[in-house]
């Protein structure tokens, strides 16, 4: 199904304003969710609400935080959150990326004591309209494993790059650092069908097409897959973000990043605080001509997408397939799932809501 | 073979003088070389030596070039190595990057009208005595197909992201955008043997285990080597490199970007200047007390590798291997293949040098 835009911005609003944000707070918040389900990310939407709600409820989320700049230097800063949901944190710590970038030629904000901070492209794409090249990263809670290991060490710790163009769409990669996202084992889990690539290993390490194996111990692997298929790059990427996001930040790394799930609970000695984020912006004019740099990055577009297809299949610039479920959103609505939907409605209800989605 | 390293710098210095370089860019070419056969990277070390020398006698290479700051803003440029080889100019343009670094918090430089510039690691790594996180891209000549695509399109365009730490090695991940380099495919070849890996498609776009496809049409396959296991996202890490170091320095780009090898000339047609790179660093003290955080990657380093192994296998830190390849290398001398060594005395003996190697 899907819902007019308006209406589930207002009730985003009014939901979080419910929980004790600001307007503006709320707004953010509201705007990210829409955007990922707009974006046809919907495992990053509204789905996670009721997700983002019970972490209020249990206080492992703050909902008034006071947001410091830890250190800084020319293009440079870390941020504690304070406990700030990361949807806020991370769009804030971009506005600062990007003050600084404006500044400097490039800015970079690694923040500590967050939480999940929904979908990395929202914070990334917010440098396109300044004509600058964004980039966002965070950690999160262990599901995946390393090259040569069987334990969950890692999160899906994705990678976001998005970079300006002229007449072509953005290019906009936003990819997590495993093989897939959990999202999908799930969903085959409840299709009660087999894994369809070498998404997980078992406990012993050995790669299984069960998805019932996530839930005896295994972990999902790194992007590569296997040994003979490098993955050790992707655990390497993984690493990186880890690194980026828990090391430099002081924020938690590997497996003591807290879990996004209310019915875990954090580890009860941990190095750092929350979870981490990195992000910031390198600016086009630093060192390029902006309209020849857009106009030479849809020359790009079209060399890329003029290129040989296999039979039958298309070529897409990452970010394509997204900005064009945007768009088919915005004339028809954005889709949510009937499940999605339902929930939704009961906290309407519950909060007695005077939004009608 | 192993060769003492002094042995091998004074050969490689006395080719590169022979060749029309200053001490000064002697010594850098021959340390990159020398550098990346220590670290275990054979297919980028001397090996390389006589086609750089083939490139150079073409023309294709300029000996003598003029750098020059096309363009720049607070921690940003762009340089124009004018034809030098990448060696030098990713090296001048990584100590450039550092200055600015030092200045203002993080340094970025992009290389236009370059050449193959060796193994990123040797760039990134500049970084590390100056408590910064080095970071270095470079496009390639098109070998990599793209997700849905049949053509090479991509080089295997290299990330490399350099961390220092304080007991423990540093964390260098150095890692091709494809599921394997080129070199791998050829030694299968060599051996008469099939591929081992997802790594090769043929021309119609079909995953194949025969090296023999690469000179059918075929092409390598991005990191993650088929749809289900998601080879879209090394394609978008690919094309993020190729973005970084074609468009945004004004280089070439997907399959413009100049062939390596001499007997392949580089396309009629153009869009940009030589292939390019793109490197940096973010000093750690703009984020974090620089011992405070050197101290926690040591930590970190000691909770990824106490992780629970795979049963006869060992959890490796990216850069851990080459960097126990180095203290080899220092020890015992540098490994050589038989077939390179004799490339080298020959050059020896052809130029008339006064080494013994």
């Amino acid at each position: 199904m899907r819902l007019e835009e308006h209406k589930l911005r207002t009730f985003g609003n009014q939901v979080f304003e419910h929980l004790g944000y600001s307007k503006e707070e709320a707004y953010i918040c509201t705007d990210v969710l829409l955007s990922s389900d707009k974006r046809g990310i919907k495992s990053h939407g509204f789905a996670r609400l009721p997700g983002y709600i019970r972490l209020l409820n249990e206080g492992r989320i703050n909902p008034s935080p006071k947001l410091s700049v830890l250190r800084e230097k020319g293009g440079t800063a870390t941020l504690d959150a304070d406990g700030s949901i990361g949807l806020v944190s991370a769009s804030k710590a971009m506005d600062l990326a990007i003050a600084k970038c404006h500044k400097h030629g490039s800015g970079w904000v690694a923040i500590q004591n967050s939480n999940h901070f929904g979908i990395a492209a929202y914070h990334a794409m917010k440098a396109l309209p300044e004509n600058m090249i964004g980039f966002a990263l965070t950690n999160a809670s262990p599901l995946v494993s390393i090259a040569n290991g069987s334990d969950r060490v890692l999160g899906t710790n994705p990678i976001c790059v998005a970079v300006p163009s002229n007449k072509e769409i953005p290019f906009v990669l936003d990819m997590a650092t495993s093989a897939v996202s959990n999202g999908k084992v799930e969903i085959a889990k409840r299709a009660e069908e087999n894994l369809q690539g070498d998404w997980v290993q078992n406990s012993q390490g050995e790669i299984s097409k069960s998805p019932l194996d996530m839930e005896k111990g295994g972990s999902l692997l790194p992007l590569g897959s296997s040994i003979e298929n490098s993955h050790y790059k992707g655990y390497g990427l993984g690493a990186w973000v880890d690194i980026f996001c828990g090391v430099l930040s002081g924020a938690n790394y590997g497996k003591f990043v807290p879990p996004f799930v209310s019915y875990l609970a954090p580890l009860a000695s941990m190095p750092g605080k929350g979870i981490g984020h990195f992000v910031g912006a390198w600016d086009i004019s630093g060192f390029r001509d902006i309209s020849e740099f857009k106009n030479e990055m849809d020359d790009w577009i079209k060399h890329i997408k003029s290129s040989q297809a296999i039979a039958g299949k298309e070529i897409l610039i990452p970010g394509e397939k997204e900005h064009y479920s945007q768009l088919k959103s915005e004339k028809e609505g954005v889709f949510l799932e009937p499940k999605v939907y339902e929930k939704l409605k009961d906290i309407e209800s519950q909060y007695q809501l005077n939004t009608r989605i």
